[in-house]
């Protein structure tokens, strides 16, 4: 007591907390854990520095979903006439377009401090940093001073950050990532997107759904390359009926000024491209947050790649500290990042809990959405397994008629010995709810024809699922 | 062969056909066995008399869906506002969006048309009826003449038609029901839809979305009575934030012509009420085809309520005659005819299959969609089950939040002791797709616990069915 009294009045200590588990980060990962640890009767202390909800709320998941909503709204204006509708004029104020994002954030992040109060948990505003084992210190951004938070667990969820494809002038103005775009208060006229994965398409199909002309460069073969061919193909021709430029296999080798616009060169094959634009939104990838919160301290050891290493229970090297969420790089999902911190939290209040990750849905929303989840057919071959592939074409499904929405397709792939779901693609609208049927599905360990014999309701795009699990069962309906 | 060349002459017989299977009605039940039963090795022949893909196809399912996304696109102009989008002025050519629903349909039409000549089915276009066992006559509408269709068995799939409900009045001018709908080329400006169920609540969205006043008069003192209480009354609610006239629990007594429009009388308790419109939708239920096709040659027998009575391999009591959807009134679904035809098919062709009626998703196209399985909180209390059941609101749920829609919520009801599933309601955005998350695990007999350990993607909707299943299983997570 003497020493911490001490300890106060030299640190200008504003305040001391003893609890049962810190959460550093208030992202998907960390709030989730709190809510968790604090649900099992542990006294629990959140600490964030910036938005309640992180990324995906900030930043991320929330603000792209809300603004690609504008964005299919400018779009089915634009296609009105298909509907014997003539909008004679129309114009968009962007700042309140955002501003509507802002107030879906908002709402949310509320959403999220509700919930920790409501559960008891302490949430410590400021920037956390471990001193040594057991033992966190804040820079507190609302107490004014230093809180120190004594801990007998710790879950790191200090997530990630954008990271910028190391070439010359990618550091210049005007070349930004996700965590600037939504600072935007007018729309850029034109964009080059630099990466075509998950993230690019999405921000692609937002900003040209918005009016913006975009260009779009990926380096690999095809967008979306870490999937199923299928889809990223499907997308491309997507994306360029929107009159996106879409150049795949093509490298990023320099960013420089052109004629008042920015100009990302690139070279693809022997071909050089120039592609011109505003703005530059760099979406090549993220990189984990594991900089000064004294990592080094408690010598917690990193992967190859510089994320936090973790078993299957979520703990590190150091037992009692664990990590979850983007820190530790596993999927960088919102989702996978709760259920990370849902095992982080169970293991930290003694449970035994391990993180499963065979079913894990992974979505882009992009238009039509893809989702994907299990193992593609490329990485079935790869691994020796003997396997089926029955594709069903949204075409030929009435409710994607009706959307004015036929391009896509469910693609399931299956043991070809017992039927057994092994993984899926499905490219259509709703396809990231779609997909639940199939990871359900999977983690029930249920065959094609299991999913063969279930009625779909009519009309429905689910049904596609049926249709392309009759055709693996060798009974195919509707074509 | 005499005797056939001799009845050619007499009757003006177009063409004799000999077939394992025929079928009578092009609707989904009758196509989709036709289909079957070719594909199971059967010489087939179906009897069409006006659009195949039956009503769902022209003048149900498939139409009212395209009309719904125009109604959608009005309605989304109609806010764009809140996206910072200035619309100055806009109209609607009706008449050219009732083209896009023809093209829509013509296109599914074509559709079924294709698979089945691809198929080999044969397909006779005209009235058919039965003479006598064995034996199919059709007036044929394009060989100009009699039809002759020998079978070794037959599949009755002759569907329903709109039934009004008798009162003084109801067979008046401009009283009309579903399948007049979509012959109208201008869109009146106001209608009263007698009826609250699924069909009723669909056509007060679509009209109401259209710009038309409705009003809508249920005798039940709900919303779609026949399910769970919590969606109708969120459905009335939404429908009168539309401004439609919502009156549940009033019985029409009368239609009148009033000054120039129609005039619905009705009593609720002890008051009467009067809805005026320009147009009368009676939207009171369907009854079944069973005129005039000969029926009483075959001595066919029927249930209670006139519709045909079959056995749970939709065998009539004809050994050899079989009987599928609408016709025979389990459910009027187009899913549910097209997987009685399916059974029906296999057992015609020697195969033993029999109708499983646990899992049907049961769909309301509202906005918000509801979807409904299973059984409901109250018959499951009053078929005195031991229960749980488990809500999560829509309110709390990204995704619904970044669409703007947020009045909804999924229910589950489950077995209190093992926890397995039993029902669920869902009223949210594409209610009719998630559905079938809960529709898998019920036919694979799952418990909440098992969606509850499901990871859901972020952010989805879906993720409400995890959330109400954690309630479920006493782990709440988000509120």
């Amino acid at each position: 007591m003497i020493f911490s009294l001490n300890l106060k009045g030299m640190l200008n200590v504003a305040d001391e907390i003893k609890v049962d588990v810190a959460v550093l980060g208030g992202g998907p990962g960390g709030y989730v854990a709190a809510l968790k640890a604090s649900q099992l009767g542990g006294k629990v202390a959140l600490v964030e520095g910036e938005g309640l909800g992180g990324v995906c709320t900030h930043k991320g998941c929330i603000p792209t979903k809300a603004l690609l909503h504008s964005a299919s709204l400018i779009e089915r204006i634009k296609s009105s006439g298909l509907h014997g509708v003539s909008v004679s004029d129309f114009s968009v104020d962007f700042p309140r377009t955002m501003d509507r994002v802002q107030r879906i954030v908002n709402r949310l992040a509320k959403g999220v401090e509700y919930l920790l109060n409501k559960s008891g948990v302490e949430v410590v505003r400021g920037i956390g940093r471990i001193r040594k084992h057991g033992l966190l210190e804040v820079a507190s951004t609302d107490k004014g001073g230093e809180v120190e938070i004594n801990w007998r667990r710790l879950i790191i969820a200090t997530g990630s950050h954008p990271f910028k494809v190391p070439v010359p002038g990618i550091d210049g103005e005007n070349v930004i990532t996700s965590d600037d775009i939504f600072k935007l208060r007018d729309l850029p006229q034109s964009v080059v997107i630099i990466g075509g994965g998950a993230v690019g398409v999405e921000f692609a199909t937002i900003m040209s759904g918005l009016g913006c002309e975009v260009s779009l460069v990926e380096m690999m073969p095809r967008l979306i390359p870490s999937e199923d061919n299928s889809a990223g193909n499907l997308l491309k021709k997507e994306l360029e009926k929107r009159g996106v430029r879409v150049e795949v296999g093509a490298r990023v080798t320099r960013v420089s000024e052109g004629d008042g616009l920015k100009n990302v060169e690139a070279t693809k094959g022997s071909e050089k491209l120039s592609l011109e634009g505003e703005v530059v939104l760099c979406a090549s990838g993220r990189a984990p947050n594991t900089e000064n919160i004294g990592l080094e301290i408690l010598r917690v050891e990193l992967t190859d790649k510089g994320f936090i290493k973790v078993d299957e229970r979520m703990e590190t090297n150091i037992p009692g500290v664990y990590a979850v969420g983007d820190v530790v790089g596993r999927y960088l999902f919102a989702h996978t990042a709760m259920q990370e911190g849902l095992i982080a939290a169970e293991n930290a209040m003694g449970g035994q809990a391990s993180m499963d990750y065979r079913v894990v849905p992974r979505c882009v929303y992009s238009q039509p959405e893809a989702a994907f989840i299990g193992i593609s057919e490329d990485s079935a071959r790869e691994g020796g397994y003997e396997i089926g592939v029955a594709e069903f074409p949204l075409i030929a499904n009435g409710r994607a008629l009706t959307l004015d929405s036929t391009t896509g397709m469910a693609k399931l792939i299956y043991g070809k010995r017992f039927g057994e779901l092994l993984g899926a693609v499905i490219v259509a609208p709703e396809a990231s709810e779609l997909i639940h049927e199939i990871a359900l599905a999977m983690r029930l360990e249920a065959t094609v024809e299991d999913l063969a014999g279930m009625i779909h309701a009519h009309p429905t795009l689910s049904e596609i699922l049926r249709e392309a699990a009759l055709r693996a069962s060798g009974k195919p309906l509707h074509g």
